[in-house]
């Protein structure tokens, strides 16, 4: 019965609907505004229900379903990896590094709280990410060896060889001046964008129990879902809808950041990111297992709203 | 013969074998300077290289040599601890923060590598902290359940309802130009200053496997000790010699700042400070076992040169 009406729903309507979910977990793992320290718990609230897609938790969670995982330990992993996620956007935004003003058609954290408190908001953020994934090892039924490789994961590809050293090098070379060569900017991408979405479905895959082998061909899908995802984001920062993206479309070309699209122009960058997506695909294809909904997932990656 | 020689060193000589043999192991668990990247690992690297007491680790250290701890797997939370200390003076310095540009006798990340590169700096060292802890877990020998309680407490202490949680109050008020109640000062400094030193000590013993009951006395033996430490700190502030603490003197008034001193004046909080040591040292003297460098440490910390 339930499985009938489900079969009903449309890409757009289910995806929705996991989005609701996964929302309800993360919030569920927030802190409580009361007390000390008041004000830095609004700020990483405000930071955190920002809204946004919540891509990475749903790639995870996907992943984790597609290899047959079923339980709940995956949860505590869902919240951290958006709180890595939002932590990176909320120092991102500072005036410090990219001075952004608006972010998912809001005021960004620093011009609500303040840039010393916007700093302090997201240590917090990335500390509970750690402190939340923790929990997972006190599940019922969670297997321990699993949880210590999940949370060597989330580590690694949120620090210094993964997302961190992505930012890092992109913060260098701007505040260098110095033009950016393919090799960096891959590297940039590689790791700013397809670190999180690597640890995303790896961490998934790892809780569901694969093996070595498998986990190396998720590895690979991920980087290149994560790559297409960001040179997409370059295309919509020029030939996108304001309104859809709920921030400013020609940001990168004002700030003269160096992009994939005005390294390769929009057309290269197109098939680029489609050849990718394919790749992709093709690995995806190559598993034992189905889940409809994350093949419809990743296909929909190069056809968002421009 | 080897406890002969030991046994002919005094207290100092002792605390500076110590603090080398805990640099050694800190120094160890630190990024290579090579490839990408590499300004982050840079701006990392002069901040955990930058001196300092290294009293957090050490207290670690000695609480698990105390409690019968004889493994290695305390090295990695040494260093962890003190990547996570590190971090937070990098993020407190900073000119959204405190703008401090000197500590330890020597320029501050911030001015070194920039505002952005030290922001990252600190996110690195904070990642690094838990990335690095996890190697515990693979450490021959090592009890997983006590890992797992000890990266609880590690997180939990560091984080908003921790050591942050008393950075972000502190802001708060600094950025309300509030003037600050007794409450809130105790606050400040039992989350500021207490927790990382709670948690060093509750790390060591935890490791070395005491039970619950103790582990309580340690968490109020070691709040004592991070208080009483504070005041010092405070008190040197406004009576120490610039030379030896490496930074300059009278900062706090200069920066208007309500401490415990300018709350309750020199003289009461000398007496304050006695009065927590003494209470911690008599709950060290409960425990039926014995370290009497640990001992000494103690007894240090309220007659620091000033």
């Amino acid at each position: 019965m339930r499985k009938a009406v489900w079969k009903t729903l449309t890409f757009e309507e289910e995806l929705k609907q996991k989005t609701e979910e996964i929302e309800e977990i993360l919030y569920s793992y927030l802190p409580k505004e009361e007390g000390y320290p008041r004000t830095v718990i609004s700020a990483m609230n405000y930071s955190m229900k920002a809204g946004g897609k919540r891509i990475r938790p749903i790639f995870m969670n996907e992943t984790y379903r597609l290899f047959g995982g079923k339980g709940r330990e995956i949860e505590p992993f869902l919240a951290a990896m958006e709180m890595i996620h939002t932590y990176s956007l909320v120092h991102d935004d500072l005036e410090a590094m990219d001075n952004d003003e608006f972010r998912r058609g809001r005021k960004t954290t620093h011009v609500v709280y303040g840039e010393g408190m916007a700093v302090l908001a997201g240590d917090g953020l990335l500390n509970m990410a750690y402190e939340t994934a923790l929990k997972a090892f006190r599940i019922k039924g969670a297997d321990q060896e699993r949880v210590i490789r999940a949370m060597e994961i989330l580590t690694e590809k949120a620090g210094l060889y993964g997302m961190l050293g992505g930012q890092a090098v992109d913060v260098d070379l701007e505040a260098k001046r110095q033009s950016v060569s393919e090799e960096e900017l891959t590297y940039i991408h590689e790791k700013k964008t397809g670190a999180l979405i690597q640890s995303s479905m790896m961490i998934g895959a790892v809780l569901a129990g694969v093996s070595a082998k498998i986990l190396e061909r998720v590895e690979r899908m991920a980087l290149l879902i994560g790559t297409a995802f960001q040179i997409e984001d370059d295309i919509l920062d020029v030939v996108g809808d304001e309104h859809l993206l709920g921030k400013p479309v020609g940001s990168d070309e004002k700030n003269h950041k160096v992009t994939y699209v005005t390294l390769y122009g929009l057309e290269q960058a197109g098939e680029d990111a489609r050849r990718m997506s394919e790749e992709a695909l093709e690995i995806y294809d190559g598993f034992r297992v189905k889940n409809d909904f994350l093949r419809g997932l990743i296909e929909s990656l190069i056809g968002r709203d421009r």
